[in-house]
């Protein structure tokens, strides 16, 4: 078994596939996470193959890697199941509202890394697309989800076929308050970003990207302001679409 | 090592302390999890003693573990650290909306779960607090949390000292969907929750509160729409106040 400390995302798998079976068992041993209320506000969509393979690899800029791997993973935030049960059963279901929202992504996310870790215990490879926030409106058409469910988590799983350097962390200090949060000295920020603005890798982005230094490659290319503010905009319209929108009249 | 599909929430602790280190321990080793451009928008907050644990006792209704656990852990979804980061480098930071917070979220979820599991390997148990989305106005006071950050997952961490039943789960063809989603026939409901509404416990809760089903205890009393409206008027309000709501103009 890999340990965890050694993971690292894998964007290449080799052409051996998924055996029967497998992801069916490692959602069974995932679903053991923590559930709100065990209300399992979550569901997987598995996806091999057929047109909604194009569709997905068109909402996530066509990344090579969601038509290579052999699966591509969609966790959904789900409360249209639960809801679908409790209108079955004559109870009237009021979670079309922002905090069934948070719950049913928290569900989610919970179940999807405990699915990861297992998967990478088996010597699986995973990669998550950072993409799932760009074209949510996109997934939910290619993957035909239903009102109450939206899309939080991509992932795409296989055999690996590469063996990448590890990328650099933050020392576990930076991380941690002991008691309560401990706001951060410009010498606490000096200090914990010293080794990742050190990084070969660091200064090559700064060099490419004609930047000062590394924050302002973050700042002014790789996570804008302005993008930012378009993909808030797109993502409160998902959750009013979804129906996660609900107010209370106050 | 226990296996994953064996956990269960441990609610009860022994007197027995957490080695000095093993969280710091576990959490450089969960770092590891997947982060949304390398950004680490968490921080963990360990909370032994002090005020700070009688004020999160409150704010999680007394619930004995916030009381009696070794260690009470609060993952919070944080772009202030990066964001300090970018004002002490010349960058202007762009990180105070919804998006931002969801992608926080997800990094702190996801590092949250790859911890949970790590710990448990080490015979740790935990339990997550569900009162996170109740109050998260009180944490934020508690914690003394800056702008730009919120709580998103409360979990009570300590030695066994009980051996609970294992609750149960939906099949697992309740959450998995081939493809697209497919949605959910009256048959497929039925099938799918018949196991868990034909439980001692399931029947004991309907008896209890009078109502017809197990649908409509969750409906009627567990998780009531006005209180999921409420609950989600307040997290906005957190959200605005912490930072994370600037709109786009339209």
């Amino acid at each position: 078994m890999a340990r965890f400390k050694d993971r690292r995302s894998i964007r290449k798998y080799s052409r051996r596939g998924i055996p029967e079976g497998l992801i069916e068992a490692l959602a069974g041993e995932a679903s053991r996470a923590a559930t709100m209320g065990n209300m399992q506000l979550y569901s997987l969509v598995v996806t091999e193959d057929g047109p909604e393979r194009e569709a997905l690899a068109a909402a996530h800029h066509h990344q090579p890697m969601v038509q290579e791997a052999p699966a591509v993973l969609t966790f959904c935030a789900d409360f249209h199941r639960f809801s679908r049960w409790c209108e079955e059963r004559d109870a009237a279901p009021g979670y079309g509202n922002f905090v069934s929202f948070i719950n049913a992504a928290t569900d989610t996310l919970l179940f999807a890394q405990a699915f990861i870790t297992l998967a990478e215990e088996c010597g699986l490879g995973t990669c998550i697309l950072g993409t799932t926030v760009y074209n949510p409106d996109k997934i939910i058409e290619a993957l035909h989800l239903p009102s109450l469910v939206v899309p939080v988590l991509t992932v795409t799983l296989g055999w690996p076929d590469e063996a990448p350097e590890q990328t650099d962390r933050l020392p576990v200090e930076a991380i941690l308050h002991a008691g309560h949060y401990h706001d951060y000295t410009a010498e606490d920020i000096d200090r914990i970003y010293a080794e990742k603005e050190a990084l070969p890798e660091s200064r090559y982005f700064v060099e490419l990207n004609g930047t000062e230094n590394l924050a302002q490659v973050f700042t002014r290319f790789r996570f804008t302001r302005q993008e930012c503010l378009e993909m808030s905009a797109k993502m409160r319209e998902v959750l009013k679409s979804q129906g996660f929108w609900e107010c209370k009249l106050r």
